[in-house]
This record gives C-alpha cells, sequence and structure tokens, in this order.
C-alpha cells in the first residue's frame, strides 16, 4: 500500500475570500504579522499495487483533472511520503 | 516576508466521511487502486518580520491552537517552504 499526498490550492490570480476572512480574524487576534493567508486542500490516497511511482503518479495527477481538483481555478501537486504504508 | 504551510488533518481516529465518499467516486470512475482517501487543509501564511524560523514556527502552532484547526479532531503539522519570497 503506498500513501500519496496531493495538495490542491487555487491558483495565484484567483482571489481566496476565506483566506482573506482567516487573515483578517488573525490579525484580530493580535497576530499583527501576518499579510496573507491562502487555504486549499490536502488529500491522502492510499494506493494498492502502486509499485511504480512514475505511474502512480500519472494516475493520481489523472485523479485530480478528472475528480479532486477544478483545473479552471485550482492548480495540484503530487508527492509520495516516503515509508509511509499505513 | 516568509511563507509558512501549514497541513491540518483529521486525526486517524476520527471517521472522514467526505473523503469516504471521494473515495467510493474514485472507484466509480475506474480508479479501482484506491483503498482510502482522507481529505484535509493546506492553508499557506505570508508573515513579515518572520525571520526567526523557531520562533515563526511557534507562532503559527499556537495560530493552529486558537483559530486554524480544532485540536480535538485534528492535528497540524507546520512547515516552512524554503526560498519562497511571494
Amino acid at each position: 500500500m503506498r500513501r500519496v499526498t496531493v495538495l490542491i490550492r487555487l491558483k495565484e490570480t484567483v482571489d481566496d475570500a476565506q483566506g482573506r476572512v482567516v487573515c483578517q480574524a488573525l490579525k484580530d487576534l493580535g497576530f499583527s504579522a501576518v499579510a496573507q493567508v491562502r487555504i486549499g486542500k490536502v488529500i491522502d490516497l492510499w494506493l494498492e499495487d502502486a509499485d511504480d511511482l512514475e505511474q502512480t503518479k500519472k494516475m493520481v495527477a489523472q485523479m485530480c483533472q478528472v475528480l479532486l481538483a477544478n483545473p479552471v481555478i485550482e492548480e495540484f501537486e503530487v508527492w509520495q511520503e516516503e515509508g509511509s504504508q499505513r
């Protein structure tokens, strides 16, 4: 069993209203150093028969294209965490 | 300006209904290798005057405790991406 982690973020050009609200809330709580906040998703996938890492990454990228991400406004990053055999 | 990334995930013992639905949807789309899916949040923070990395990580952990995460059901991981000066 291989664990793969996908980070899905809004594209830089897309306004993140949720992030703006959280940024203001942090400031209101006294964290004045915060300049910007952007919020995305982390998706952990456990895959069977995924010995070929390159093949697996391609498959996960395809999952992002068809279901996990919205390619119009989001970008994704696929990585494999070493030694995770949960 | 320093960029810090926080990953917020449900604790292992907490059932992830959203992840289960996405797992089934991926299977229905033909991705039969998917055994489990868990979904969390990735939060990117841009911080001013954050030269001291240890101090910054402590501050971000505090932000997680008071606002970003729910420590009862979620766990968080703070990391700093090198060379990000956006």
